[in-house]
């Protein structure tokens, strides 16, 4: 495998906030041999996700840190071309962290799923099969706990994970309100991803007041993947005895010094409320038969997604500034020449 | 009954933040006759609790709204000496919300827990053995759920809630440090509630230094009878998983408008940690289970309490202002000519 070239995307400044294009750099580079235990995985999709930036920040975070010339890590969905590990196979398909490169020299801590169901597309395991999938079933149905007959609201509703929210507590019996930004997403919301209410952030002059029409009651089950304003609207109105459930923070381009607002002690209390961060890697010998699930509602049409795919390892560097603009349309995956 | 003159606290005026002497008058009024399904406690023992900042204000809160000239609402301990109801007999003695007065008309809906224990004194139902323990008991147990060898941090460590909170986490082998303003505190929490730990917030110049001191691997639990700058401190040395049991907001003597302060959604979603609001009297149904620990632990020595005892009802109205000084040493209950 030697005889192969390697493009990697590194990181070539540290930004403060967003990740743009100029931070990284291509490289040319050729292969390692694969060491024992070790197989060769040929990249066929790369994943841009949100958590990427959390990554590179300064702040210290779940994953180390990316340093300066590393190459970026990042999700990615591949076949196996070379294997000196009994349980990978040449041939079979994995999602994990392969980084933005071409080729990656894995080990079994990478990977994240096995993608064993031939019938759907091996990008959806960057998506909605995959870590956003995961996320929006896992923050839902374990941070939040919805029972059927409840009240779900959900933040960048219309997102690669906010979709999928929505969706799955539609699935399990509840009432789903979605909070996106601009026409065509609150156009998505409601005739593509089936909420029952979708609320336009930007157009509404009075969120607190549109989120009390669209929820008179209150709010059960909040999936909270911004903070901010808007988080502080939902928790106004939450219902006694609700679940927030902490997806993402997308609202602050930077959580260094924390960013200020009012103090959600008081509310939980008076509330009897509950706010709750997840990472969904905590849930990984739960992936399988999450994935099951997922793509059993997938087939069945209960679950629709969306996608957006760019051409070549070049798109890798722009794609979180593209990601944090809100410009994608739905999961934003990179395709390489590999893939069939 | 209608021979028996009652004395009434009643609200005169309503506060902005803690309630002052000058807020309430006493008054005489005869007992109106009990009703069907009623009957006539004469209360032993008055309650003055911080909850009852909360029925007073403003703002709505999980109990009505008390009106100026109403009886003031509070939890009291007395027997019963007249009966309309069959299951509430004549001698038997109740803790219950009896109001800030001689004698009360009651329902069952005002029956918190019935005092079947005569080896201890009926006073403690007002304090370890009523609310004081049950909250402790239950913000602890079931929002904190402790674990043996894990580290528990509690804010007013030595108050009635904390120092009971601090010696229940022992007793479920966890380690504990307590936070407390004043060397006096401080050494209560050391010598009479078996803190591990203890930390004088009005002492220390780095309330964050000494919680990492004193937690150099994180805090597991945190229960949080403050908010504001020491909960924000204990929050920045939390561990991965902790338990925020959200209790009281003792630092703010108002929440119209919510205060501000730095928002915990980044860093619960880092540490994948939990804050929470509970109700003691949601866990009405098992208040029994929970008075028989802990009086068990109190006949056994692990559970130690400090009660202050005024004599007269005439000191109820500026209990309230003297609870929230921190001047009391232990639960404060008015004791009545009536106590035995």
């Amino acid at each position: 495998m030697s005889n192969l070239v390697n493009h990697q995307i590194w990181l070539k400044s540290r930004p403060n906030g967003v990740p743009q294009a100029s931070d990284f750099a291509i490289r040319t580079s050729d292969l390692p041999e694969i060491g024992d235990g070790e197989f060769l995985v040929r990249n066929q999709y790369l994943s841009a996700d949100p958590a990427m930036r959390g990554w590179i920040a300064d702040a210290s975070n779940y994953w180390p840190q990316i340093q300066i010339g590393d190459t970026m890590r990042a999700f990615a969905a591949g076949d196996v071309i070379a294997s000196n590990h009994p349980d990978y196979v040449v041939g079979e398909r994995l999602m994990g962290i392969f980084g933005w490169q071409e080729y990656a020299v894995a080990a079994e801590k990478n990977v994240m799923t096995r993608v064993t169901d031939d019938s759907l597309p091996l990008s959806l395991s960057l998506g909605v099969l995959g870590l956003n999938g995961l996320t929006a079933y896992f923050g839902l149905l374990e941070a939040g706990q919805p029972k059927a007959g409840e009240t779900v609201i959900v933040s960048t509703a219309a997102g690669s994970v906010g979709s999928c929210v929505g969706q799955i507590a539609k699935i399990k019996g509840c009432r789903t309100i979605g909070i996106a930004g601009g026409p065509e997403k609150v156009r998505q919301c409601i005739e593509e991803f089936g909420y029952d209410v979708a609320i336009d952030y930007k157009a509404v002059t009075d969120i607190d007041a549109a989120i009390r029409d669209a929820a008179p009651e209150g709010v059960d089950v909040y999936y909270d993947n911004t903070s901010g304003p808007i988080s502080d609207a939902v928790l106004r109105n939450i219902k006694l005895g609700a679940r927030i459930a902490i997806c993402g923070t997308a609202s602050y381009p930077s959580w260094n010094p924390w960013n200020i607002g009012p103090r959600p002690e008081r509310h939980l209390l008076v509330k009897r409320a509950r706010m709750q961060g997840f990472l969904t890697t905590d849930f990984i010998d739960r992936f399988e038969e999450a994935v099951v699930d997922l793509s059993g509602w997938i087939k069945d049409g209960r679950l629709r997604y969306r996608e957006e795919m760019l051409e070549g390892i070049e798109h890798a560097p722009g794609s979180l500034q593209k990601l944090y603009s809100g410009e994608n349309s739905g999961k934003l995956v990179m395709k390489l020449p590999a893939a069939g």
